[in-house]
């Protein structure tokens, strides 16, 4: 991804530091953060220094490196593995290291060698989803499935990257994406650093261009999508996936083929995490150059959080995979393919 | 309206005095604002001590019998008229003190009667629609049409003030409606000091508690009703009527009569505000006790504002007003009622 004007990875290995961009500042700062050691690096995960799946687990895999060069791979997994317990790409990159690592080896190759493989995916996602950008489109976006969630491109980012690197000239819709804002915080943010145009918007208003023939395509991430082709992703997803349908306006979803889960049979079996009031009655922002928290609600204000929402196949024009484009559909043909 | 138990109006006068609920204060804090003078009040209009259009007007309706009792009509007419040059019921009250006084009569008299009339109007609205409430209802509503914006009452607000009143056991979903966060500032407030149940939640989570039968209706207000049943209103109605409509949820407006624009064809003919950047890219609220904007996106992000949206007649089940529901498609017959 382009930041400054220069290219960055979201993490990468350095003279046996793990090095990543530190999210906590983006979009107020862009700094870098170094890792001496694999306890660093865990407690980075942990911080949220570095977050996304695809992120965490080639920073877990650099940190697994850092143990073996040590020679406390034990010790590094287990300090991992705490790291942040529910990422299911952290555990399946200690298992890549783990398998794929045997004493006196190169070990920054083999971690070097997920984080390209995670990034190439990505990179295929975006060649392929750049088929469907046509000269002067204006796509609409929701949350950020962005680069830095990634080790590089994104996934609903990639095609937006792959088409402006051609030369297309595009238009992108930000949605801000409340409560936690990924889209005016992350998004935006890539957009300015890629030399993207694009218009950040309150979520309100996104129906309002769909309706006045402002948006062409809508193209978002995914946390998971269910064997009938129902997915499940940030909130919000669904009202804009809706609302794009009454329009005409085609509806797609880039993820890694991964992404697919085969076992869970609808949308409507996956559960919806529940996030604090919190975010919900104030927000995050900086007050100068002061990351604060301010209160919009008043007190004795009850608030509900459900951070994702599922958007039903019927919704949904298409997944974007690195293995190609496939109709909601065609999802439960696909099992023996993976 | 309840505010810590008490019954209070959103302006009224005493002692020839125009008091007022101070709105820059809510919800952080209750209190109320003294005008001892025309020049007073017409500056607490104009610095938005008091907003929403009813409210606005009888505050400038009171402003005039401050005028009256100085002997200073003329001049009292010219400092209010200034104060918000674009609110038309800021001049409708005006023409009606002028209309309804001569010298020697009772001032006062002649702008309670303009305001008690306003909430009146507000009263039959909440119970025309409350008939529309079931108990048990579970109600969704957008923007703050509330009791602070008009005399008292509100407009969206009434009939679940009267609901409640009637001893209906409901439930309000509040629509925090960013940009400027009416629904977290002043409806979650509001209801709140009503005792009604509530959960303010990001403007993104309104579908998927439609999706999941959570809500039974939605009403909200409106700023105009265009001749053929579409109307304007605070942005992001336009898409949660969209996704209403997708799940069977009836979609309900509620609005003076005097809001329908008879010489207006259809809601595509309303122009559309667009507010400034800084609105999308930064919030308001409080960090501790001092009101402060936060910054979210990063520098050199380019946003979009649009103020309202339109909402099709097709997708509006009812418009609740004083003289009773209409159908969209009734609006255009009713033009010689007005």
């Amino acid at each position: 991804m382009k930041i400054e004007g220069k290219d960055y990875l979201s993490v990468w290995m350095e003279d046996g530091k793990v090095v990543m961009i530190d999210q906590r500042a983006i979009p107020h700062e862009f700094k870098l953060f170094d890792c001496e050691d694999y306890d660093a690096t865990a407690w980075a995960i942990k911080d949220m220094v570095i977050r996304g799946a695809p992120a965490i687990g080639a920073a877990a895999c650099y940190g697994m490196a850092q143990g073996a060069l040590k020679d406390e791979l034990k010790k590094a997994e287990a300090v991992l593995s705490k790291a942040r317990p529910t990422a299911y790409d952290l555990f399946d990159a200690i298992k890549y290291f783990k398998a794929n690592y045997s004493e006196g080896e190169d070990a920054k190759k083999i971690a070097d060698d997920y984080a390209d493989a995670s990034a190439e995916r990505c990179r295929k996602i975006g060649e392929v989803g750049d088929t469907l950008i046509e000269d002067g489109a204006r796509i609409l976006t929701h949350c950020n499935a962005g680069a830095l969630a990634c080790v590089d491109y994104g996934t609903a980012l990639a095609p937006i990257r792959v088409a402006k690197k051609k030369g297309k000239n595009i238009f992108v819709w930000v949605d801000e994406t409340r409560p936690r804002a990924q889209g005016a915080r992350l998004t935006a943010w890539e957009m300015v650093q890629e030399g993207i145009g694009h218009a950040l918007i309150a979520d309100n208003a996104a129906g309002h261009y769909m309706q006045r023939g402002e948006v062409d395509l809508c193209i978002v991430g995914t946390d998971r999508v269910a064997r009938n082709g129902d997915i499940a992703n940030k909130i919000g997803t669904y009202e804009k996936a809706v609302v794009a349908k009454e329009n005409d306006i085609p509806f797609y979803i880039a993820a890694p083929f991964s992404t697919i889960d085969f076992s869970c049979p609808t949308g409507m079996d996956i559960p919806i995490e529940e996030r604090g009031e919190e975010e919900v009655t104030g927000m995050w922002g900086w007050d100068k150059d002061k990351l604060t928290c301010i209160q919009v609600a008043g007190k004795d204000v009850k608030a509900r959080n459900p951070a994702f929402d599922v958007t039903p196949a019927k919704f949904i024009t298409g997944i974007i995979t690195e293995k190609g484009i496939f109709k909601p559909e065609e999802i439960a043909s696909l099992a023996d393919s993976d």
